[in-house]
């Protein structure tokens, strides 16, 4: 892809130092790392002429005052919202939004990534599903929710808190035996470390916890026949559940619901992503609320900086706790 | 706005005229007019050398391969799902969708169309709110919902029908005292058509109706005291409601049965647009559903069509009725 007299970037560091492109994420950001390979990254980056914060990382001279937005779908309601706060946020700096719909296509994800490739815009911010998007350090990108490589920044909500938070909710309203369901795409995303903040504080406070973790988003059936494993006589083994998302928990209440489970009142359950209905304003189950508005902000700004150096670490913005007609408070 | 080498546009056939835009566009599309009046437009545009299918109305040569999508929001799940699709539309054709958002503000709306004039974008698809958009004939334009005037081509679904099948569909089920609730912005649009094809098929049919027409949407208060009004001892005047959203119904129906009102045992509720809950698949109401794929679709081959010649009619594209948990069928 690169031509040869094209500046340098991060993966040629690392095949001139013989290191992992995350050794040469730790050296730029000062993390500690053995001698030998500070001294072979800082070697590497001296005999290649390699700059950190160059027009790689910033934004192209020749500007187009657009930044393509790369979004999996505008049915889901999170999509869509976050979509809405990206495209205001890049009007009001005046830039504009250019949407790529890939309905999930790891080709079409592709497609799109060399597209803004060939110029036809400033940035990219990308949500996506693909395990191997090839994104070079020539293309100023910025993912939603999934570490693309270690010189790409990651805007997400503190799904690591937010997890946390379920437990501490669930056990506080008096839940006993919780249960994590996760249930999403086979790629390991920052939204996987909700079951991890979860998990964590179950441990912590000497909680008893099951995990169901499935990573196949096509069917939700090895779900509904692990809830019927372990309902006896219309009582479910479990008295609090945290769900990767809400649209799960609306479907592990429903079915829940269809078996007679009385829900608050023997069993509690708390989602993910916070969006209320349109029409009515009510939430699906309690939840934990990701600040959409503030993830298009942060999005918008790590992008357009002019200044920014290269930082392989995450943005996690604050989440919230929703009460609704699921738990008990 | 217009500097005076640019071609001849419908207004200044008009004004040579001294006829109205729709004398113009009648002649234009051969529906009869007075004959001084058809005189008077044919020798405007003679002497103008105005041609109707012109690089005005399809699209310039100068392209960017670039199609505006203005839009009021994300929120709505309508709005939502209507952008996914006309972006995939686009997609598929080779153009790139520059997505912009006015949150109903009137101001933005004309922005965006100034925008799109000064180049940006080869055409524009919008979805508008301001009774007083400024849109001439060189910028090739379709609306969705909204005529903006004689000359730009709207794609709707056929609302008409809509409200005509909600009638008929309420009184087959065995309702006696119909009602028609419409809230929404004070302009007149292709939506208003939803409430005229329900109270003709009344009529047609010699059935009693009543109708709420609101033209403030920022407001529910009025209709709640309405209902309120016609409720005795946990009884309404009315036992088949058409509302002209799914909104509307979803609080309508909400704030009955916070009066007791038993749904659709009692009362049977028909909304408009169709859209089911993301997360569960189910509706929140009977529904008329809006093709929006369709939709999508003729919008864009309207608008991209290199042959498109002058047409003010309307594209209404057909309907059909989910019946959902809110009638009894």
């Amino acid at each position: 892809m690169r031509r040869s007299d094209a500046p340098p970037t991060m993966k040629d560091v690392a095949r001139e130092a013989g290191v992992s492109l995350g050794t040469v994420s730790k050296v730029i950001n000062g993390i500690p790392v053995g001698e030998s390979y500070r001294r072979r990254v800082e070697e590497a980056i001296r005999d290649l002429g390699y700059r950190v914060n160059t027009y790689a990382r910033g934004l192209k001279t020749n500007k187009t005052n657009c930044v393509a937005l790369v979004m999996p779908s505008l049915h889901h309601p999170f999509f869509a919202h976050l979509t809405d706060e990206l495209t205001a946020c890049l009007m009001r700096r005046g830039y504009r939004s250019l949407l790529m719909i890939t309905d999930f296509d790891p080709e079409a994800e592709q497609k799109c990534f060399d597209m803004v490739r060939q110029n036809k815009a400033d940035g990219v911010i990308a949500l996506t599903y693909s395990p191997d998007l090839e994104a070079d350090d020539s293309l100023p990108i910025v993912t939603i929710d999934r570490h693309l490589n270690y010189s790409v920044p990651c805007v997400s909500s503190d799904n690591y808190a937010g997890g946390e938070l379920a437990a501490e909710k669930l056990l506080s309203l008096g839940c006993q035996k919780l249960l994590f369901v996760r249930i999403g795409p086979e790629i390991r995303g920052e939204a996987d470390r909700r079951g991890e903040g979860f998990e964590h504080k179950c441990r912590a406070l000497g909680a008893d916890y099951t995990r169901l973790i499935l990573r196949d988003w096509e069917t939700e059936a090895p779900i509904y026949r692990f809830l019927d494993q372990h309902l006896r006589d219309g009582v479910l083994a479990f008295d609090g559940i945290f769900c990767n998302t809400d649209d799960l928990a609306a479907r592990v209440i429903s079915f829940l619901r269809t078996r007679g489970v009385d829900i608050p009142g023997q069993v509690q359950v708390i989602g993910y992503d916070g969006i209320a209905d349109y029409a009515t304003g009510r939430y699906a189950c309690s939840t934990i609320e990701q600040p959409i508005a503030q993830m298009a902000e942060a999005a918008v700004e790590i992008l357009l900086d002019p200044d920014r150096v290269f930082s392989g670490e995450r943005c996690a913005l604050p989440i919230r706790y929703i009460p609704a007609e699921t738990t008990r408070d």
